[in-house]
């Protein structure tokens, strides 16, 4: 774990520059509401101790490594997936209504939602931009690869909100979204790496294929953490999810494949009122006997393994793949 | 007259099948959205009549032509730069609260604001992978010049968004904001064409320059629209813009170049309340005598004297030139 927490250290110090840099392309009111949602200054602009763990950037470092070129060669498709990243934070949070990011309220509730909009449509522009700015036949791939990745994170997104209003969403629907709107980025970060160091097409499969694994090994333990996690790891209330009634995965599956269990959970679900302690509480021993959270588990452990199987199978060096792989562990088990 | 509208309507008939299989590839939710958007269908889906005149399209296949190329190699321009175009109306609209756009309800009215927000995420990003689907060095240098306007665009919208709080904006911002608000895309629209042509430097920076030239003439003379435009004409009510107190161009010139009748003029700005018809008609007649809409209308006339001179200078071809001349001024004596 040290030497993950090392590697994100060392990340964030090759990345810093390079993003700073980046912003400042920006005009002077977006670059300052940028630095604020990304935790670097407060809202008067005064540098604050912070910011998010770049765990993007420090995947598509390891890419380039897993090419076997150096790390820099990855660093523009490192800036360029962690602004994207934030481009999608910074629109998710108006659009769900969310107060609360990095512990500070977040950029719409105290800028007003033109400008969350507005930052967020200059850093996904900017993301091509930086990309564009190499003139390699690589940095154009990179630039595919990104927009591609966007594409599906957007539609993840729009599915994502689609579901609120629907009660019969399958299970494969729920997984498709799923690998958009967590997997489609994921998959960009451990891919454009190795994509600007010019890498066979097999290695940026492998290791796009392990980034889209660990994406959605990542939202099945998220979803069980949002239902059985400690306040003290997830930072939310016990059940915290299912005081929302949201249809996650594990209770997907619980409702599609739960037989009587599951249709009881899907009545529950269907409630319009807020639900109480107790009720909650029913619907999490639902979810559980019902396999939902067995399933979830187990389908994340069976994706981080074929995503190391990926990696081995097309040859990656030892050490980044090691690296990659403590990373993608230290990604499913701690960000909350 | 009739010759422009021909080429609107020859453009029109060009670029749809793309656009329609650009949008297709979106998830059906932001496609079914963007179609309502663009005035294809109604909130049902049934097709109708009509959708917006689709200039910039028309603006980048001529471009295409004056770098001696067929239109056709324009049209993955085309359909990028009007993509761009409708991402920015889906957010602008969100923004302003406007209500109305092409005499219909603004998606955010009918479909909420987080519909509004990912349509035109999803169009933005869908715009750069129509350029990168291309593999000539051409498409990487047009996905370049997409990116570089578009965060102008978004520059120039933080600009115009930020002088509503502000009393003291001086003459070179406000042209600057319009450059990067109105006349960016434009810029873009007039050179995207020729880029994807492989048209020598020099031919490229006199169609951006031309259409930047083009922007800048269109805002000014909307402006004048906006405050002396006949509600026959402009489809608003007359001093449309001095009800809201805007700070446009014209009103923005009186100010910094008026004397007494500018300060006057600021005082009234800064007012708070709501201005009746008598007031208006008083700034109105303040601006016209401290030689706002003088200067608006010389200095728009000027600048498509510029646009002309460049194409001229490197000898555009007559009939594209000529074409992209009267579209011009179509485009800055008739959009409202």
């Amino acid at each position: 774990m040290t030497a993950v927490l090392d590697s994100l250290q060392q990340g964030r110090k090759t990345i810093l520059p390079a993003m700073r840099a980046a912003l400042d392309r920006l005009d002077p009111i977006s670059r300052s509401t940028a630095h604020y949602h990304l935790g670097w200054t407060d809202l008067d602009g005064n540098p604050t101790e912070g910011g998010g763990k770049a765990v993007r950037p420090a995947l598509a470092l390891l890419s380039a490594e897993a090419a076997g070129a150096e790390a820099e060669v990855g660093l523009p498709g490192a800036v360029a997936v962690e602004l994207v990243h934030n481009f999608s934070l910074l629109h998710d949070d108006l659009m769900d209504g969310d107060t609360e990011r990095r512990h500070r309220p977040t950029v719409w509730t105290v800028r007003g939602a033109a400008s969350a909009i507005l930052t967020g449509d200059a850093m996904l522009s900017l993301a091509q931009e930086i990309l564009l700015d190499g003139d390699a036949p690589c940095s154009f791939a990179a630039a595919r690869l990104l927009a591609d990745a966007t594409n599906e994170l957007i539609r993840g997104q729009v599915l994502d909100v689609s579901f609120e209003q629907r009660n019969d969403v399958g299970l494969d629907e729920c997984l498709d979204m799923a690998a958009g709107k967590t997997g489609a980025l994921l998959s960009a970060s451990t891919a454009i790496g190795a994509v600007l160091a010019g890498a066979p097409q097999p290695v940026i499969e492998a290791l796009a294929g392990f980034g889209a694994d660990l994406g959605l090994a990542f939202q099945l333990v998220d979803d069980v953490l949002g239902i059985w996690g400690e306040t003290a790891v997830t930072g939310k209330p016990v059940f915290s999810d299912l005081h929302a009634r949201k249809k996650s995965l594990p209770v997907t599956y619980a409702i599609t494949h739960g037989g009587a269990l599951g249709r009881e959970l899907a009545d529950w679900l269907a409630r319009p009122d807020t639900p109480g302690e107790e009720s909650v509480r029913h619907a999490a021993g639902l979810i559980e006997q019902a396999g939902g959270r067995k399933w979830a588990l187990d389908e994340a452990y069976r994706r981080m393994a074929d995503g190391r199987h990926k990696l081995e199978a097309v040859g990656v060096p030892e050490r980044p793949r090691e690296e990659l792989l403590s990373l993608a562990e230290f990604i499913v088990t701690r960000e909350a």
